[in-house]
């Protein structure tokens, strides 16, 4: 079964909204083990419609369209349709009724434009609207099958979940879901991941292997269609084992979980906390750790030192050996060290972490941009490492907290 | 002049991701003055790839592809257009350089597949890639303009702004190119702002007026099209200052800068400095702050005191205004005060900004979520602002965020 997606909407190619209907239903797609092979993204345009209807019957067995149910003058996905199946406009019945209802209530007139949203394909399957107007349409012509849903999410979605996938799993033979495990990795890049699994990578068939990465993070997801969990469990575990076997050490987690989040559980569950001190990351390595609920069963807190006379006053770093000839200062080894033992004593942590670096754009005390030293106390002997982050400020000040957290896990499995 | 965005990359097809870089660069060639007709996402597969080529080529006269220019055997958009074009690919040096020195630097070992990252099309302009390592492509072949960018929206972002428009303007003849003012408001609600400005909005032709929101802040687009600035700003000033006369109070700028970079500019212009303490938004407001490039200038630190034991320790809060019988709780205006006057003193800043509130998900001191206490501090009497923010835990400690700097800023007024 291939399917397509068709957004209908000049507000998505002006860039005022992101087509995110097509994201919700390409996973609901997947889950039902429902191949997506385009998007596409067309303008209240009834030819670039037309056409775009055109090139995906010639590709596709699922055509599921977003947008133009509305009630004005550009909400003509219907009627394209219709006019391309050759189909007429019939009222359905019940959401016209819904409808003259609802505007009754209010003590609302109907302006006449409304009861567009309550035409369907003559012949085709309604699609109730839980949270609007506009009812979907579903039908099945010379064995392609076409959806119409509304642009809105807020109806596009339950009426995906609760009209869609029961109408797909009556009307397509065979279905079989999708079920993946992810791997995520810390401390190893996303190139020289795939450099050590690319046998297992370009041999892949079922399950499959996907890697990628997010800012700071890498994983790895591992699919397969199965008819049931059990089933997906047999199939996965062996690609699984190999893998761990070759990079275990770097696999912090099997789900979908940040680092952070992954940390602070760890700490938790040993009854341990965890104070930061931090430079150059300016306190987005606390943001990253308490955006994570429940956080402050683990996070102690932290001082942002980002002046010398912060590091100075509040954690008691002597200013010589922060500033002036011969000093370590701020960037280095000695002040990372510095500083995550002064706010682990400070704030009565268990681990105490720090960063300090140079975040850019200009460099600082003759050091480079991107130079980072991550200091850690508690747990055994304080330590710094020193590391060469790259990217602009924002893009080092977050691989700058990733790698601190990175240094945090080491600590914890030590 | 007709566009078309090509999105390479099954994690879209999936639904791993949304297409946001599509709606990035609708918004940013609409500010040229170019028109998007179509989206496509489509997978890795290089057959796809190519028909999709095929089929813009057949309509369009800029085709802008995204994704597929990293080192793994799936990233094949340049080999694809190299193919589909007959252009062999070729090494650009300061590209291949440039990753040489970083893996050198890192001592990492740079595995080969790193190299696919420096390749072009023979004959095609290179795109500086600022935030990562994959090289852009710019070409123009038998009239139709390709441009390949990225994935990763932290590269494609700047590549798109520094490389790709100004290749634009240097290669496409006529542009009128939009212009516009924006407006930035603080302390100001989106709906409260459109209803004061209704009647310009519903009768706006040229220019035209965009009210928008972004978490926190709000925002006002003026856009007009013209053949230079001069005539630009003709056309735009008399609604601006319609807009000034009534709502003048509620603007802090007008550019596209955030409160906080406005903010350190000001404190920076008097020789002045900030210290904060966060309780609820756990170092996002200092993140904020230290994401504006040369912030050390007014910005001194701050204090994380996410627990009480913090707020006691560093701070010096009595514990038993903290927790007890009748004590007034961290999350109350007397808390807020002493945060903001205590990290004040202790980082030897002119201003102490503190938050503390209750981000959620559970409420905490049998307090509501959302709850949250603004205290200022210097320049004045210390005081403190209550406010109910609302929304999911990163909505309420953003929320809680932008009206810290919010208050900051009516202190600086006064």
């Amino acid at each position: 079964m291939r399917a397509e997606i068709i957004a209908v909407g000049t507000e998505l190619l002006m860039g005022q909204i992101a087509n995110t209907n097509a994201q919700f239903l390409s996973k609901g797609l997947a889950d039902l083990g429902i191949g997506v092979y385009f998007h596409t993204v067309v303008g209240d345009n009834a030819g670039r419609i037309k056409e775009s209807l055109a090139l995906a019957k010639s590709r596709a067995d699922l055509i599921i369209c977003t947008g133009g149910l509305g009630p004005t003058q550009d909400d003509i996905t219907k009627d394209v349709l219709a006019e391309v199946l050759g189909r007429p406009l019939v009222i359905h019945q019940p959401s016209m009724d819904k409808m003259t209802e609802l505007f009754a209530k209010r003590n609302m007139p109907m302006v006449e434009s409304n009861a567009r949203q309550a035409l369907m394909l003559e012949g085709s399957d309604p699609l109730a609207n839980e949270t609007g107007l506009a009812v979907g349409v579903a039908l099945t012509v010379d064995g392609t099958r076409y959806v119409l849903l509304p642009g809105p999410p807020s109806e596009m979605k339950p009426m995906f979940e609760l009209q869609v996938k029961p109408w797909l799993e009556a009307n397509v033979e065979g279905l079989e879901a999708l079920h993946s495990t992810m791997l995520k990795f810390a401390g190893i890049g996303e190139s020289s991941l795939e450099h050590q699994l690319i046998d297992l990578i370009d041999a892949q068939t079922d399950p499959t292997i996907a890697p990628y990465a997010k800012e700071g993070e890498v994983a790895i997801r591992l699919t397969t269609r199965a008819g049931s969990a059990q089933e997906a469990a047999r199939k996965l575990k062996p690609l699984e084992d190999e893998i761990r076997r070759r990079l275990g050490g770097f696999i912090y987690a099997a789900e979908d979980i940040s680092l952070e989040e992954f940390l602070l559980r760890e700490l938790a569950s040993r009854g341990q906390t965890l104070a930061v001190a931090e430079s150059c990351t300016g306190g987005q390595l606390s943001d990253l750790l308490t955006a994570v609920p429940g956080s402050s069963n683990a996070f102690a807190g932290g001082v942002i030192s980002y002046t010398n006379q912060v590091k100075h006053r509040v954690l008691g770093i002597p200013l010589n050996e922060l500033e002036g000839e011969g000093a370590p200062g701020a960037v280095s080894a000695e002040t990372a060290i510095r500083m995550a033992e002064a706010v682990r004593t400070l704030c009565g942590a268990d681990y105490g972490l720090s960063v300090t670096g140079v975040a850019g754009p200009s460099e600082s005390e003759g050091k480079p941009v991107g130079l980072v030293y991550v200091g850690i106390a508690g747990g055994g002997e304080a330590a710094a490492v020193e590391l060469q982050a790259w990217g602009n400020r924002s893009t080092i000040k977050l691989r700058a907290s990733k790698s601190a957290l990175y240094q945090l896990w080491e600590r914890l499995k030590s």
